[in-house]
């Protein structure tokens, strides 16, 4: 089904969507701290923005892509000023959103793999960087929030991005056809986050107390 | 006035100026803090070189500033130094560093946008170069004070550094002249910014409970 | 007798054993907070390979060590997860941590300044390089645990790599045996934080209160 469609078309337009929903939740966060506009703006822009920022940085990409396409900036900007105008609304949309999100991580970490695909990095660097396009930005988000960042504690979250990565680029080594392994990889990641949801899948912890520090 | 010495010139002294006032209220910000002297400097030099570091990451503008003109560092480091020495009197100057702090945003504005033109960057992202140069050096000495950055929760900060953005952009794409885009833009933005502390405007918040999270 | 083997190598495998024992601090320190084991491994990533990435992206150096060699992420991953499965022993082991993280300090302050000797950086850059590749690993994880950095609080740690980084710089000015100026700002460094630690040496700090803010 996926595959109908140009894939490349379908994922551009999901990354679109999946970003507009990652500014839509941190505007939500934004406001649970009482945040002024402009602090929902630019928190909304750094998270949905900020993975796919870092990864450029850290492998030298530049231009950015929404240095080179402002529109990026423009759509998220608009995306936390519509959560504020309908924020009574987005708070019943909750089940919504948790599949938006999913939606951007499965997105965002194949289209970072893409692109270190196309640095020719080798294939764990190529897998890094999808986890880092689409876990960073919720990082940075709760760093911004002064929480200890949620990747860090709960559910799976990097793991369905690192599982996606993996898919997409086994699926690339097998079968060499690039919609294929997309639609793959999107397909699997996606179900994959959503039991985790469904079914409170956690990884395990690590706690470790001394007496002393 | 501001045209009559070369405005690059009082630009750039104004820059030194303002990058010692953001070291200085940087450094009693780490006082506040208990912090040591290491500290002290180190929180000085990330606030008032952070912000044009972070636009020249980003933009992929190398080398920075800092890197090709060390006496920067060695500035905010005395800066921050000096402030332990006379905190007391510090203290009484507030009002004057809240004058040099505004200074400071206006004019790093004005040379992130002059940067960013200077890469040929569209008009978008020459704003928001100014806006990064002017604010991000104060979001990260927040981050590493552990608070929630001051400019997500508070007065017009970001916003005056936006509009004086917007001025020098707009003088320069009417006049064509650098030296009255740059003197109108410092004009105005700063007037913004003194009369937004002076009758504490504040930008709308948005705040967003939900029962369960 | 450091100069024995070839310096290099030494240095080398140091630097291997210093990026472990630095994820596996972090992995404790992610274990305090209870973070799962993705948490962990990406904890101790960040740590042990986040000072050298800050390094050479501000001084635009790439691509970053462990883009070009995974080996890093693998290690330092490797490292983090075997924490967790030894973490009751590790607990008795802190005198060994602390030489370790000792060594790993100067260790990488003198790799970092090798490198921005390589890129013909000026001095001062060249002991800030050194700087931020010995401590901005330490500072990362603390932001990420939503701490005040240590770093920014207590012993002589920052200073430490300073005094390392000079006394390689001026060492090679002096000698121009590279062998040699590594030895001896190794032994001088390594020596200087194990007798801060062991007298508890600590910078003065800086107090300040204000009245209101």
């Amino acid at each position: 089904m996926w595959t109908m469609p140009p894939v490349d078309t379908v994922l551009h337009v999901l990354s679109l969507v999946a970003a507009a929903a990652q500014a839509m939740t941190a505007a939500l966060a934004a406001g649970r701290r009482s945040m002024d506009w402009v602090g929902v703006c630019l928190l909304g822009c750094v998270t949905a923005l900020g993975g796919g920022s870092l990864r450029d940085v850290l492998l030298g990409h530049y231009p950015l892509v929404w240095v080179e396409n402002p529109t990026y900036l423009a759509m998220t900007v608009a995306a936390a000023l519509v959560t504020i105008a309908i924020a009574r609304v987005v708070h019943r949309l909750q089940l919504a959103f948790l599949a938006l999100d999913a939606i951007g991580l499965v997105v965002f970490t194949i289209a970072g793999c893409e692109v270190a695909l196309q640095l020719h990095e080798s294939l764990p660097i190529v897998i890094v960087a999808g986890m880092i396009t689409g876990c960073a930005g919720g990082v940075l988000r709760d760093i911004l929030c002064n929480d200890i960042p949620l990747l860090f504690r709960s559910e799976l979250y990097a793991s369905v991005s690192a599982v996606t990565g993996a898919i997409y680029v086994a699926a690339l080594g097998l079968e060499s056809n690039h919609d294929v392994a997309t639609a793959l990889a999107f397909a699997v990641g996606l179900a994959f986050r959503l039991l985790a949801i469904r079914f409170r899948w956690e990884m395990p912890k690590f706690v470790f107390t001394d007496e002393r520090r």
